[in-house]
């Protein structure tokens, strides 16, 4: 489709799959690259060749690793029987920030997303069953985002997991911490009073 | 002491008494008002004797109301099972705004900030344990901030009440609707994790 176009079209085109560059970015990135960073732009396609060959999705917790399992599904002194689902590597991250979990994790990569044909067929989610099954993990602690979408995968996983007999629970919705009900959205508060907790 | 400044003096400092306003502000308000606004100016001094005269704290909800009680309170249509406490008059307006919630109300006309020298006394504290104790209220919901101010406050009332014998519940922590792991404090996301709830 594209044989005519010269290298440096199809470079700018290339260019175009990071998120948020159109073609004016594409274009000033392209002639950046060839006149000011040539060595740089050979850095950049050395890096995405490694990456693409080595990075994989770790067997137990589908995030990217080097290796068949990453170090933090082989870690011994995690535990074992807590199972956090998260849609993508960055949340993991986030949680991980909390210093507040010592489970295990597993990484949807993504979320169920029908209108972008994304169900649970593309999520591979037969994977995530599989590994809530081990026969140690007691809890699932759903922890997709409180999108619409986050939403509508948890109620699904929930669903499924409870036909597995697994315990499923759900990070909390409510007030930030240092909240005041005062610069908070109507919504926000409903579901906070609505998920109050015996003090 | 300021017995020897003129009346222009005098509207400067008073006028100081309104928030965020410093010096200059309150100088460049009285050239303003007595300049340009002396009708509207003569307006606010009456709206401010008319609203210190008529307006009272409802002696059940102790916000600001025109009569001994408010007509929230005076209302047969709201679940008298449940009292929830907050801390100002605009926390109480965005609870209502939520739609979630037909009980009744107590304002604490602010929190316990020992720094500033409120404590239980400057509070009177003693009216809302009156008001919980009407025989009627099985659950006091606190919803103060969660400042550290009004954490401390929700944590002080929860003891009194629950020596007491009531039934005390907290409003949730935990994330936003609508939000995304990604853009969330580490505290807060640890918070939700803590509260999480069975799905």
């Amino acid at each position: 489709m594209r044989a005519a176009a010269g290298s440096l079209e199809q470079l700018i085109e290339a260019l175009r799959c990071l998120p948020g560059v159109g073609p004016k970015s594409a274009q000033r990135m392209a002639y950046h690259l060839l006149q000011r960073e040539p060595a740089r732009a050979a850095e950049l396609a050395r890096a995405l060749d490694a990456a693409l060959k080595n990075i994989v999705h770790c067997r137990r917790c589908n995030t990217f690793c080097e290796q068949e399992v990453c170090e933090r599904c082989a870690s011994s002194k995690r535990d074992a029987s807590q199972l956090c689902v998260v849609e993508m590597p960055v949340d993991l991250n986030m949680m991980e920030q909390t210093h507040a979990y010592s489970g295990f994790y597993y990484v949807l990569m993504g979320r169920l997303s029908p209108l972008d044909g994304i169900g649970p067929k593309e999520l591979q989610l037969e994977r995530l069953f599989e590994r809530a099954a081990d026969g140690r993990v007691t809890e699932v602690i759903i922890a997709t985002n409180f999108t619409n979408e986050g939403e509508a995968t948890a109620h699904y996983l929930a669903e499924l997991f409870h036909a597995r007999g697994l315990k499923v629970t759900r990070i909390a919705r409510g007030l930030p911490v240092g909240g005041e009900l005062e610069f908070t959205d109507a919504g926000t508060i409903a579901q906070a009073l609505y998920e109050r907790r015996d003090y």
